[in-house]
């Protein structure tokens, strides 16, 4: 597993302005696509975060970085190579992908992706992170990053970025 | 284990606005009673939530889902009956109930109700969610529903909802 | 692994307000550093958290703590002494110390912490916690507390906390 920040096919929609918008209060909406690779996959969303938050000229205020989907996750930590592997090896003893699952069981679901692995991550990982703002940067330790994690890919993923000043 | 969304025996009790009433700016509190029915349980909130989101009449801005109790626990996900069993027996693996847990010992606790399987799968889970409210609306995917996952049940359990716009 | 509350040796450094000051609008920021004594230790920060927010003079608001650090996390529960060694003892399974690591592996890492451990714990655990703030207080329940876990220590560690009111 490796994150690819150069090649990340990301791609932010627009901008949803709404709230009162005197000295920059308010809130912000921005969509995103990530279009991932592989079946478990870890992706930096740092700087497109930290563009984002740029672009909204926000001194001060909260993000929230949003998942769409209930077998991707967003969480803080290192995106070091070697370290994401271990990432996966400890999801896979957590949750493993071949255990008989009754998600995965067509007598008790009608799932057909046999991803039971992939929810029970997600769960597990979480669906959004919730990042501050000060003077206009994200407030993030030295080897802190954003990531995303796809855990029943490959596919195309929506997250959802708000950024709230208030 | 089942959502109970019909049954359910839900309960939300008055309304704390305080902060500045202009334009909708401001915050709101909502407490949630849930009646839960089993030891463990998983209980959909969203329409709940979404009502409260709906009556708050805000337009756009975050809203923090509580849980008050350290044997419980909210998170997002997908409610369905098959998966919701393969999450307690996930939780069951990484927080085995019959596991000789210090907190469950009298020479080392004070606590008797042998819950400690509760609480740690309560730390994992989660104690809040935040979700993001743009046009009136929670902001998720097609899948996602807000969940309350009882742990050491059954009980009266509550919650407390914040619905903040700027 | 026990809480140290009285001998805790925590500061905080002053205060950055900024945005809209009018009927106590804004955000407030304060960094704190709290310095543990273990590899593996949990510190109860609630009484750390309450007066800052006291302090804030915020009636009502949310209040986002958020760690600095890969290897610590931020989350809530009951600190009972008991209770803390189970954590450890289920961390311990879900992520062994001694397990073949690659973040471990000077082939193919270059950090010699030897702490895969503790940013896979940290990421289950989470870099942060959002507490609702109303009547000036943190709403939280009976036996609820705000905690930070060391996995990699002892060090003097950062959190910053953010303290919203629309």
């Amino acid at each position: 597993m490796s994150t690819q920040n150069g090649q990340s096919v990301v791609r932010w929609e627009g901008t949803e302005t709404n709230g009162k918008r005197g000295h920059g209060a308010g809130v912000r909406v921005h969509r995103i696509e990530i279009e991932t690779t592989k079946r478990v996959e870890i992706r930096d969303l740092t700087e497109l975060v930290q563009g984002i938050v740029r672009d909204a000229g926000v001194d001060a205020g909260l993000v929230t970085v949003s998942t769409m989907h209930t077998t991707t996750a967003v969480f803080v930590n290192e995106p070091q190579s070697a370290l994401l592997d271990d990432v996966q090896q400890m999801l896979e003893r957590l949750a493993p992908r071949g255990e008989d699952w009754k998600h995965n069981d067509s007598r008790y679901s009608d799932c057909d992706r046999h991803n039971a692995d992939s929810h029970l991550r997600a769960i597990m990982l979480g669906n959004s992170v919730s990042l501050q703002v000060s003077e206009g940067t994200l407030t993030m330790g030295q080897w802190q990053r954003v990531l995303m994690a796809e855990l029943d890919g490959p596919r195309k993923r929506q997250l959802v970025l708000q950024v709230l000043a208030p």
